[in-house]
């Protein structure tokens, strides 16, 4: 008898439950939930009130994972016609930082009349950036006490992780900060919500909240210097035990069984990240290969045997993707979100018209008009930080380069440009990587880019001189997620007893792959030297223009 | 008794007759005259014959000169209902260098029927591009003998200009080169078929032919080297004779009065060049106030009392501009050009649908949209290189550069970060001349962009630092060839003496001016020292990564 686990992930504007045949990986049946209330960034979703949101702040509504649950997993048990006893563990990922106040007892903040209505109360999404003032002073703080917790993250923590948005509510909301019995990543919440007991997991915690397995979390006396009423933070509002991934979280609750249709006591997995997640689903569980989660920005993961402190990176973490073995994150921030602005932005009517006629979108015409020219026949060369630059050098300041348009310059180069400049930037985070111990033979990829853009995926190949393999799932959180579901259920109740096993049996590559082509890595050999001079002279301080420019940028709109 | 004079402005597409009364500069009639066969650039206009053209060709027909005659001059005669009698001058203005071979009684070699169908026996225009190998051989050979006339031109000749175009047709028509008894300027040429005398005129021999009033041309010896078949060019086919601009050439043949309607023996000026000519038409006669003509390049045209080398000008010609004083000239040599180039290749459908909707062109739309912004809010800054760097680098290799885009960069900030770099470019040619010795107190600005775009014209004047004055005419060539023409004829026949007293009587600047805005130049003093220290490393040799893409890329075309 065949026997199923489900993963649950729970993206920016929607969750999703795929149902998989833990025996093949096959992925039996597919539901998407669009959250109600989506990213609440406007007003509060509160009937007959105005409360309007700050810029910059991004909330999600708690209950929309709770609805998550009751619409997802009951319609892939009546599609697949899976019987509920077949099901044998669940797993769920989640976006991160994603976190929310709540009580003793699980209740979020934000369900109680008295703090409805107070902003601070509810989720704070991942992309919620309104916590910078409080991100400078964590590295601030962190630089003067000499924290050296602080190389594990390139030299900074970001404005989107746990402490930034837990000193913002104490900041600005101190009754919330007060009302809030526990803090937590909306992943372990949701654990919390199918099992009835909290858990907090190692990936979260050592991505975002700043602990390692070795060294816990920074001392009291760090918490104390940042704001004296956070000396406690850990002991009376989170938890000092946190979990390594891979484990079981426990069993679904009577009430959580009732919501899904799934037997009571079924086995769920500690909470997991979409990016980290889907690295066992990709195929990876051992040093040396690179996962690329390729979308609108791109996450980079590889695994190593070693501690290594890499320059730039955004983290790495003891069992924080596969037990046993440190995960080393990087990053590119702005992939997809580039090529989407340069189409709303800079591509004529004309090309528009040309697509209609042909029945394709712009990007569509852009990549088969880009695919006709040859590596360096454009004459373009560009640094791709229209979003900043993530790794190598942790700077939100950097500002995006074009260079060498001329008068002949036609939008698929400019375009062709912008990709190769991105590509540029992930062999950049390769050769990082490889340079300081953390070995990068090949590459694997998986999100959205690969399916849809395959000159991107040789341009990548042809610039990093590695081959790419794309995962077959095109739902690779959630498959991972099932994997650990499966995992949790272990190996008695017709799972596995590790990932790496979990991975043998149901995670898959497509047979195509991206190879090197020779005579467009010579060429690209080339430009990578010229890209990286320009990103050394830009990047590193040979010329802060684009940070004058900044600067001179908000000066004006002082003054406006 | 009203007396009047005409000035004939041949340009790329057309010719232009404005009709104008000497005492007052009123322009009291206009026609204009489509030349019939254009710019040649793809095959001669020989019926039944696929002669076709090589890239990079542009050629004329001179009959489509003495059509112009034929055609505008009646027609401003019968418009304004002069009496013929009453027309005491005739001055024109050419395109420089558009040059040509005829015979020695001034018949074009494409008109004699054993040539026609030679591409070389034709009018070559200034922009025909085919003759860079012949430039860089005059260059090199230059460098070689140490010719220090290199320096009165910034130190490079151009493939267009006389002796690169005379050196293509010795290296390609060498039967062609042999025919010639006279290589000239059409702007000579045309001044000859209404006077019947062959004059060479200072403006043209001085920026184009390499003669200087001291110096006169290079040394036989130096033709010698570049190619022995050359050595006697100037006394063969040219001539040692050069007459200063401001001078009468003769008067009206009887043939041209029939073609025209005007009579017999009328003044005609010295021929002279369409920016240089518009220089006096923008009342300036004297240094320190330098004109601007501004159209898909800009020109910019400077008067000296004394000789100074100016690093990176496209030359100084004593009497070329006005008799007596030096005539520097620098240029630009993209500025409408951009941003043609832009609205084409980089404004999104959606602006298109917005500037129908409000029935305005694209480009008002984004002057419009760009207006709203502040200098420095956009956080852009762009190096103008999109067609290489005429003045101060003297560099056609360098190419364009954006730096500063983010996410939220929209199109009209682009479109005035473009703006912007061309006032910067204008800004150093202005303060490098300054630094030589050369005064620049005042702009006045002529040309199509003036009168199209207020914006950028309050954007140089902020970035510059320096009042713009616009002139009053919008036919500035034609109203400085007319200038000339009642020159020529002198006070006795109605006239003037002096092209200082013609300016004072017949050119005129509008009342409304741009004045530079302090708080604006306080922003645009920072941007600028921004552009210099990139406009430096890039095209003063600290980073030759835009050469380095050049190469490249012709190496891409070789080997595909």
């Amino acid at each position: 008898m065949s026997k199923y686990a489900i993963g649950v992930d729970f993206g920016t504007e929607s969750g999703r439950a795929v149902l998989i045949d833990v025996a093949t990986g096959r992925e039996v049946a597919t539901s998407v939930y669009s959250y109600q209330n989506g990213v609440i960034d406007e007003k509060l979703p509160i009937p007959g009130k105005e409360i309007l949101l700050e810029p910059d702040w991004a909330l999600q509504d708690p209950e929309d994972y709770i609805r998550t649950y009751q619409n997802t997993i009951p319609a892939v048990l009546r599609e697949s016609g899976v019987d509920p006893a077949d099901v044998i563990g669940v797993g769920i990922d989640f976006t991160a930082c994603t976190m929310l106040p709540v009580k003793a007892n699980g209740t979020p903040l934000c369900v109680l009349p008295e703090l409805r209505e107070n902003p601070h109360a509810w989720v704070k999404l991942w992309k919620h950036h309104a916590a910078q003032p409080e991100a400078d002073k964590i590295n601030a703080t962190a630089r003067r006490l000499n924290q050296q917790w602080l190389d594990r993250y390139g030299g900074k923590i970001s404005s989107e992780w746990f402490f930034s948005k837990t000193l913002q509510i104490l900041d600005e909301a101190p009754e919330v900060y007060a009302a809030a019995d526990r803090l937590l990543e909306a992943a372990d919440w949701v654990v919390w919500q199918l099992t009835g007991v909290e858990t907090r997991n190692s990936c979260t915690a050592g991505y975002k909240a700043i602990w390692s397995k070795r060294e816990g979390f920074p001392d009291k006396s760090y918490f104390a210097a940042l704001d004296p009423r956070l000396e406690n933070v850990i002991d009376t509002k989170m938890s000092r035990t946190i979990i390594p991934i891979g484990q079981c979280a426990g069993g679904l609750t009577d009430q959580a069984a009732a919501w899904t249709g799934l037997k009571s006591g079924t086995a769920v997995a500690i909470a997991n990240v979409d990016a980290h997640v889907a690295v066992p689903a990709a195929t990876v569980t051992e040093p040396g290969r690179m996962v690329m989660i390729m979308g609108t920005s791109i996450c980079h993961m590889v695994l190593g045997s070693e501690e290594h402190v890499v320059p730039g990176m955004c983290g790495y973490v003891e069992d924080g993707i596969i037990p046993g073995l440190f995960g080393y994150e990087a990053g590119q921030s702005c992939v997809g979100d580039h090529f989407a602005w340069f189409v709303d932005n800079c591509v004529p009517g004309s090309y528009e018209r040309e697509a209609q006629t042909h029945g394709i979108d712009v990007h569509q015409l852009l990549e088969e008009k880009a695919s006709q020219l040859q590596p360096g026949e454009s004459g373009l060369l560009a640094l791709d930080w229209w979003n900043g630059n993530r790794s190598v050098l942790v700077d939100v300041d950097l500002t995006g380069l074009l260079l060498g348009a001329t008068l002949a310059t036609k939008p698929e180069e400019i375009y062709r440009a912008l990709i190769e400049a991105t590509a540029y930037g992930t062999r950049i985070i390769v050769e990082t990587f490889e340079e300081n111990g953390v070995p990068v033979n090949e590459l694997v990829g998986c999100g959205g880019l690969p399916e849809k853009n395959k000159l991107l995926m040789q341009i990548y190949a042809d610039v990093t001189g590695r081959e790419i393999k794309v995962t077959a799932s095109k739902q690779t959180p959630a498959l991972g997620s099932a994997m650990f579901g499966a995992v949790a259920a272990g190996r008695t109740a017709g799972g596995y007893d590790s990932i790496l096993e979990a991975a043998q049996h149901m995670a898959r590559l497509k047979d195509e792959t991206f190879k090197p082509i020779p005579e467009n890595q010579k060429v690209y050999d080339q430009l990578y030297a010229e890209y990286v001079r320009l990103h050394d002279y830009f990047g590193r301080g040979g010329n802060d223009v684009m940070k004058t420019l900044k600067r001179i940028k908000a000066e004006v709109k002082l003054n406006a």
